[in-house]
């Protein structure tokens, strides 16, 4: 079947990069199409922190220029990204979603930035992101629902993703920054293991637990900005060198044993909606003899806990100067936040950090005999506005570093989407992308 | 001058492990007259924790197979070190200087111990640490006076060495418990940069801090001893791969250019005594134009409050278990000091660590221009027997995670060792020994 190239804007990343470089497509036209989308949906969802046309058409036609001189084309090669705005970027603004940092030029790209860039993506624009990526919203709506809060911290990069104004956007998650987003807006997002991505030239919030995550409208799509994100980078301690994981091949390829998925009630499952309920069980019955329910211990439900302590004891450090001279300009709830983080002790602080590898390694025999979790991306479908949502459905799979999965595929009683997490081993995401391919071609079934 | 073997236990390590390798000597002759001197000197002294005489002379016995029956030789081959007794060995006791861990054995040897046996060493004993390597004293006294305080904590480490007990010694530092008692007992103590040994199965203090160290009677056997136990561990992640440092040889070469030297006076100068003064006013007069007197700036005295807030918030939480379960059988000072970590909160902990990087950074200019600094080891000569003396000297320099080598190079008034500290630049090591042996040279001109 021959692409229709009638809309770019509406075509996956992979297939926009292959039209590009087989030269069926430009980046400039790819990237205008994206501007007119946004101009058409922007009055209304709001994705979008900082985005100078001029500057993303510059970009593209550099790129095009790339290929007709026969310069080496990267994976991302035209392809438009976004980025939340609390990735630093030297060409444009980074102003962390916050007065306190407004006009905030910084000198260098963060190091995601200058991966893309090295694999020929156009930076887009910046997305919004919730104030200092924590739990006041920013301007953006839901697309499905403008009277519904996105979810965030990742706001606009969801959003910008689910109203088919850029293929691809990059943000982060500290407790479910990416998945929450993701499930409220009906896109892809993917939270790979710690330490997978650098961190380097992004906001520090909560360094044991910030993961750098991707969003798009399709699993391969994840797989192709993923993987050259991927990488050590001595500037972040928590990378290290490794071998470029295959994300795209291996996302490509059929599992060699058919998986086996567990479905995980968490302490967490008694906030769930009732929509969310059904659609879980639906989902475990169409599943049939390829999902077991397994029950997690009671004793598990600490790790909520554990992750507070670490999450507000390390934010009320590293925005310990906005709070003691900006606090005026925070809101009440980050400041309620940053005070309890301020009395956290540094024992209970180290308990708390203690807990994890034997958290994590309580999962292997889970993992043994499971290619990956099934959980709740989300209580429901997104809340109001005012809020960003229930993020406890992301806090046991980001203290545990993780990968994790949003997955589109469920819809709540209002009709609006709802989101299957998938949960992998610890450092096998590439396994989980596929594994999540073979899930919907099952449920396609 | 052929060597005299005569009196075996007085030879210098590198000199008996010559010996050992050309068969002029026996690894078991030399542990023989070792454990004679103990016999000797050990009631007064009382340096050891445990020392099974059988089993050091089956050790030494099985070295001499190895020679016999033409096994590669390590570089200790057959020579005896002491262990502080916060060192795992599965052949021995590890005690921690408690109660509260009496006869614990552990499974396995700390890296130290795998490596000192992959040498050749011979394990000699267990050498006393005060209370959990901190502040309250054990049984041992200073060989130069019983009267007096062998300094703290790697206490029997330096006095074993001191009197002539053993040629070697491994100890531990977390703020002076290195260059203290080496200082006191007036023998060489070298606390190498922080991440340069692993500490993996040695009693964790203040892991941010915590640096294993090494006892010897002269420079040349510093290098012996510390070139074997430096590399990587994959579970020690302050550790990493490099190529191995030629300490033996770095140390026994002449400098390339004539040394340079700076006298430093840090904020706690002022707690020296007068016979400390003394001694360094007529050592900065007698290596003239070589050691240039440097000022410290006076904000660097915020640096021992850093150094406080990590040790003692690391100390509450890896003493955690002693002070909940054992708070009766710890010693007042501890509990105190357990008390007062167990307050500090994890905003101030945090921005102590991060203080350090900078402080160090703050260094940069002056190990350009000078090869090493020169500062007190202690205040003064070894206090009574109740302390382990005035850690401060030793403080910035284990915060910074700088090199430093206590040299038994100076008397007080009273006729007892006065040590002075050479401190090098971090990851420096091998040329900070060679400045020593250059310095012992010039001095003795």
């Amino acid at each position: 079947m021959p692409l229709d190239l009638s809309h770019p804007d509406r075509l996956s990343a992979t297939a926009a990069a292959q039209a590009i470089a087989a030269g069926a497509l430009s980046a400039e036209q790819l990237v205008q199409a994206c501007l007119e989308r946004i101009r058409e949906v922007e009055p209304q969802v709001q994705a979008w922190q900082a985005l100078d046309e001029a500057h993303a058409l510059a970009q593209a036609r550099a790129r095009d220029a790339d290929r007709a001189e026969g310069r080496p084309l990267g994976p991302l090669h035209g392809v438009p990204v976004g980025l939340k705005d609390i990735i630093d970027t030297a060409d444009m603004p980074t102003e962390d979603g916050t007065v306190l940092h407004a006009g905030r030029t910084p000198a260098r790209d963060a190091a995601v930035v200058a991966q893309l860039r090295a694999a020929g993506a156009v930076i887009l624009g910046k997305t919004v992101t919730t104030e200092l990526a924590t739990y006041t919203p920013g301007k953006t709506r839901n697309p499905h629902d403008p009277a519904r809060s996105p979810g965030g911290s990742s706001s606009g990069s969801a959003a910008a993703v689910a109203a088919g104004m850029v293929p691809l956007a990059v943000g982060t998650q500290t407790n479910a920054s990416v998945v929450r987003p993701a499930a409220y807006c009906g896109v892809f997002g993917f939270k790979p293991s710690f330490g997978l991505i650098s961190r380097h030239g992004i906001l520090k919030c909560a360094p044991s637990l910030d993961t750098v995550g991707v969003f798009a409208r399709c699993v391969e799509d994840i797989a192709l900005l993923v993987e050259p994100l991927t990488g050590h980078d001595e500037n972040d301690a928590t990378t290290r060198p490794r071998a470029r994981i295959p994300f795209v091949r291996t996302a490509a390829e059929a599992p060699p044993l058919r998986p086996r998925l567990a479905f995980v009630k968490t302490p967490v499952w008694e906030r769930t909606e009732a929509g969310t309920r059904e659609a879980f069980a639906e989902l475990v019955q169409a599943l049939g003899a390829d999902c077991d329910e397994l029950a997690l211990p009671d004793s598990l439900s600490e790790a909520w806990d554990w992750h507070r302590t670490i999450m507000e004891a390390e934010l009320a450090w590293h925005l310990d100067a906005e709070y003691q001279r900006g606090r005026e300009q925070l809101s009440d709830l980050l400041c309620q936040q940053l005070a309890r983080g301020r009395e956290v002790t540094a024992l209970a602080y180290q308990r708390a950090l203690a807990r994890v590898p034997r958290l994590v390694e309580g999962f292997g025999d889970i993992f043994d005999r499971y290619d990956a979790l099934i959980a709740p991306a989300v209580a429901g479908t997104a809340p109001p506005l005012q809020g960003t949502g229930d993020p406890a459905f992301g806090t046991l799979w980001s203290l545990c570093g993780m990968p994790a999965l949003a997955m589109p595929m469920m819809h709540g009683e209002d009709g609006l989407p709802l989101g299957l997490q998938l949960v992998g081993r610890r450092d096998d995401d590439a396994r989980l992308l596929r594994t999540a391919r073979w899930l919907q071609q099952r449920l396609a079934e």
